[in-house]
């Protein structure tokens, strides 16, 4: 009799899809399962006592502000602090040119809201961040994609691909997710002078570049483009939106994250945040000011850097001891991720459900590609198991492949 | 030479406008302006030391889950706590009716996000909740508007509006934002009368109901529908969709609010948020859970409401002693606002700035009507300054109307 809820929903409404990887976490929340599936920090460093003394010193000293509704372009010190950090990489901003968001997600979202309208043609990596496409897909865009090896995007075709009129480009130049590939700096330099050449935005999603294991660190898109433009007014006006998070290096409970454009685009992007939530929750911005500008933050991005390297060691020995022949993995310099390639024949995809079988779980490859890609890859996280568990952890995969290539 | 930001902008983008209550927020944020502008709770009423409390047990008992990613759909016990909360007033839902959301703002965005198609006709009171046109305004509705009155929603010719095809319908019964005002239990029955009897659904935003000072609570829409489908299996299948907040109970500053909602219209809401920022702060839930099950919020609540109702009081005292002749008010049973008519001539947004020069402020009432209302209205927020304050804003406010008036 009444209308079923299907015929009311809009049209935008049937192009959202639930998340691969946020549903297949559901099925493998069961203890016994080694899982790789997901994209979490370890929660065993996350710094509890800081936090403690944090909220205890916010709510002390600054109780009824950091309760209170703040405005929505976020905490001014903690946007100062952000500016502050970034600036020493040679990128020259003011706290203005800064929206606090919750999580780089959120940015990513109102990226999607005030640039696409439909048929508007994005240009990404192929692989590139599930999440991304997931915000994007309401606004009806489509891809053109770009290959990837292991120096991050393959910039031979880009000029023939920027000029299919593309709206903008969105790149994840350190410790690429899903990859764990890292752009190299001739590249880097290479996809600024065509965005430029072109005028074409270009999105950076940097929530790793902190998490470098070893070799150089890159100088970010951002910086490499404020030198393009040689800004030595301090003004942000070039072609970079950037975008990066507390989570990988404080914690993603917080729901922090930062969008730095230059001001025109920000203003819209507060638009668009005042539309959407008003603002990020202001204790969790007064807290992540205290831990963010604590002596201790080194030492700890120290500490997490050491033990990932671990868990990446751990997980590139497992390999080298379990794998099948045919099988071919990057090495990340840095992250949380990385990625595996079977040998061909294998579809990831329909694998799953062995290798929950045989308790041990990963994201398929293909959901990660936007146009379609090779069936036979997925995305390992190496970050959130001890190296003992990562061990055991392959080697379960390597017995449902090696069982699955018999059967061949 | 290169491309300007706004003709890169989407078309959406063009139609998002800046909060006019947070621009104005900006020029009145001088320590001597007394303003009735905003929507503040009185922050001395914040429980910082029961947060402090929170804080410590959850990072003590749970810190590594309370920093750590959680489900888009939110901490379980909170939305058990919701749950169990409004189902003592005769609703009959479970926790899964339940998405967890940034403040009720980012439900009303999930709202107009799953179901408005451009150019869908939205019905809404007149003058309706600001911050719902604006966060609806970038999916290009129509609105088509009731008129209200001292019993809110005035529904003698509501059945005429609901046959103009209206998507969905949207009301604030509870100590209306702007007015102040209720609805009265029978037109709250004939509301529901008529969106079941055209298969309209209903869009109940509910966040000051707790903040009741005098009169009888009267039963919530969502109730009244459920007792209207009788609906005895304890399945939501009605035809409304409720949300609400801990901004006004606890603290905004923690951007936790909540939507309840049928089980398919919960999992689109899902997907939505997914794609938007993937899930509120998991610390700030635990927070909220922590609090919202202590013992002594009853007794807060207690707090706020005769706090509230003094400086309502006190509000509507300094209007008798001061106000001129031909001005009207009025008088709310709960909440944190009221509505003030001008004597006819006046124009609140034009009198504006000479409010300020008179160091007061307040909101122009225009920018409430979606499809515009008369000038010589206004809203006042009456929670966030004490007594004296008010008496003296109050005095400042009509210093400024009778100058006006003898200059006309």
């Amino acid at each position: 009799m009444s209308t079923p809820w299907e015929l009311r929903f809009a049209n935008r409404t049937q192009r959202m899809k639930s998340s691969f990887i946020r549903e297949l976490l559901k099925v493998t929340n069961q203890p016994d399962v080694i899982s790789f599936g997901g994209g979490f920090p370890a929660a065993e460093l996350f710094p509890i006592e800081e936090t403690k003394k944090a909220c205890d010193k916010v709510l002390t000293l600054y109780g009824k502000k950091a309760l209170q509704y703040t405005t929505t372009e976020g905490y001014d010190p903690l946007r100062q602090w952000i500016a502050d950090d970034i600036n020493k990489s040679g990128v020259k901003i003011t706290k203005d040119n800064i929206l606090i968001t919750t999580g780089s997600q959120q940015a990513l979202d109102f990226v999607g809201r005030i640039f696409i309208n439909q048929g508007d043609r994005v240009l990404t990596e192929s692989p590139t961040y599930l999440g991304a496409i997931q915000a994007w897909n309401s606004y009806s865009p489509t891809y053109v994609t770009v290959d990837t090896d292991e120096d991050g995007l393959v910039t031979d075709t880009l000029e023939e691909k920027i000029k299919q009129n593309v709206k903008f480009m969105y790149v994840l130049p350190n410790f690429h997710n899903p990859l764990g590939v890292t752009m190299s700096l001739e590249r880097r330099k290479r996809l600024i002078e065509l965005a430029n050449q072109f005028n074409v935005p270009l999105i950076e999603d940097d929530p790793y570049g902190k998490l470098i294991f070893e070799g150089e660190m890159l100088p970010s898109i951002a910086a490499l483009d404020a030198d393009y433009h040689n800004q030595a007014n301090g003004e942000f006006a070039g072609n970079v939106i950037y975008t990066s998070t507390f989570s990988k290096i404080l914690a993603p409970g917080l729901r922090i994250g930062w969008v730095i454009a230059p001001a025109e685009v920000v203003k819209r992007m507060v638009q668009a945040k005042q539309g959407s939530d008003l603002q990020c929750s202001t204790f969790d911005q007064y807290i992540a000011y205290e831990l963010a500008s604590g002596d201790w933050l080194a030492g700890h991005i120290e500490t997490i850097r050491r033990v990932y390297k671990e868990r990446r060691d751990a997980m590139l020995q497992a390999f080298e001891e379990f794998m099948p022949e045919g099988t071919t993995w990057t090495v990340p310099r840095g992250g949380l991720f990385l990625w595996l390639r079977l040998p061909d024949g294998c579809d990831a995809l329909e694998l799953f459900p062995k290798a929950v079988e045989e308790k041990v779980a990963y994201v398929p490859g293909v959901p990660f590609y936007p146009n379609g890609g090779p069936v036979n890859t997925m995305r390992l996280n190496f970050s959130a198991a001890n190296p003992e568990t990562i061990h055991e952890g392959i080697r379960r995969l390597s017995v449902m492949i090696k069982k699955t290539m018999v059967d061949k």
